[in-house]
């Protein structure tokens, strides 16, 4: 089973982070525009059970994406379920009429701009996201996918990446729940 | 809204039915083979709340749909909300694996030899399913999409064409009641 390992950080100086990204990245950055729509279970509170749910849109791409709960204490890894939808309005609207009917409902929408970079660290190719949030600022994510025995070596990498980066202030909360508690 | 008016009837006689459709269908009849897992819900019981929560795979080809509560009490009238999933083994995997994560659980499947006509009756296109379903035997469906305003004529259509092809057998509950009562 493919799991993401992942490592969120607050960016502080993002001029200075895209500098340092650029001298490593391989490969051509790519900008795009996200926008996730999370939805509630009928019966079971995604925020005691840390999972979520939700149907992401990027250009006329549609996808739905479910995540489990943490695996560890430190990253973000988490295992996830990722199916491609057609790639139309009629289906962004059918997916979430789908999930209302069955009892779902909608929560909140979570809108980024993303630059994408992949780095090479100790022999690993890393994602690397930069995402202006609305409504919560700048934030880095490094990804690795790996499977279950290589997790720690996966770890370390992100580790090692983040510091060479000055990468210091870790965030573990997803943006859902950063906007949920800006909300107050 | 889209809604699927259907009458389903018990075929008695599969080879009288073959040779007046024959007589009465538009374009070639189509032969495939449909598996339709059931889920159920993690907190409302379908069987109480007549709705259907389904993965459908036709060959390579997979589909999601909501069924809702039947709109009336002769015909088989439904909200309906399907959506296309990707073409191959890992989207039926994904799909199903997805759905267990929510809490939805497998309770049957339903397997069937379907073969498709397209009959023109009172001017209105009418599909017709003559299916063998595993463990039940020989079905016939007549079914018309319509607008929620025009759902009496639309009816009226259906039942003029079960006229004409001597169809009397009425049958309101689904495959998947049908099986579950069998094994009862």
């Amino acid at each position: 089973m493919a799991i993401e390992v992942e490592q969120k950080f607050r960016s502080l100086d993002s001029a200075e982070l895209q500098r340092r990204l650029g001298g490593l990245a391989t490969g051509p950055r790519e900008t795009i525009v996200q926008v996730d729509r999370y939805f509630a279970h009928p019966n079971r509170d995604f925020a005691l059970t840390d999972e979520a749910l939700r149907l992401r849109r990027v250009g006329s791409h549609n996808y739905i994406t479910y995540k489990g709960p943490k695996l560890d204490r430190t990253t973000k890894s988490r295992r996830e379920i990722e199916l491609c939808l057609p790639d139309d309005d009629a289906a962004a609207n059918d997916s979430s009429e789908l999930l209302v009917a069955l009892g779902f409902s909608p929560v909140l929408e979570v809108r980024k701009r993303r630059t994408h970079f992949v780095v090479t660290w100790q022999g690993r190719p890393v994602e690397v996201a930069l995402d202006e949030v609305e409504g919560l600022g700048s934030f880095v994510e490094l990804e690795i996918i790996a499977e279950a025995p290589g997790l720690d070596a996966a770890r370390a990498v992100l580790a090692g990446l983040a510091t060479e980066l000055g990468l210091d202030n870790s965030e573990r909360r997803s943006y859902l729940e950063l906007l949920i508690e800006r909300q107050g």
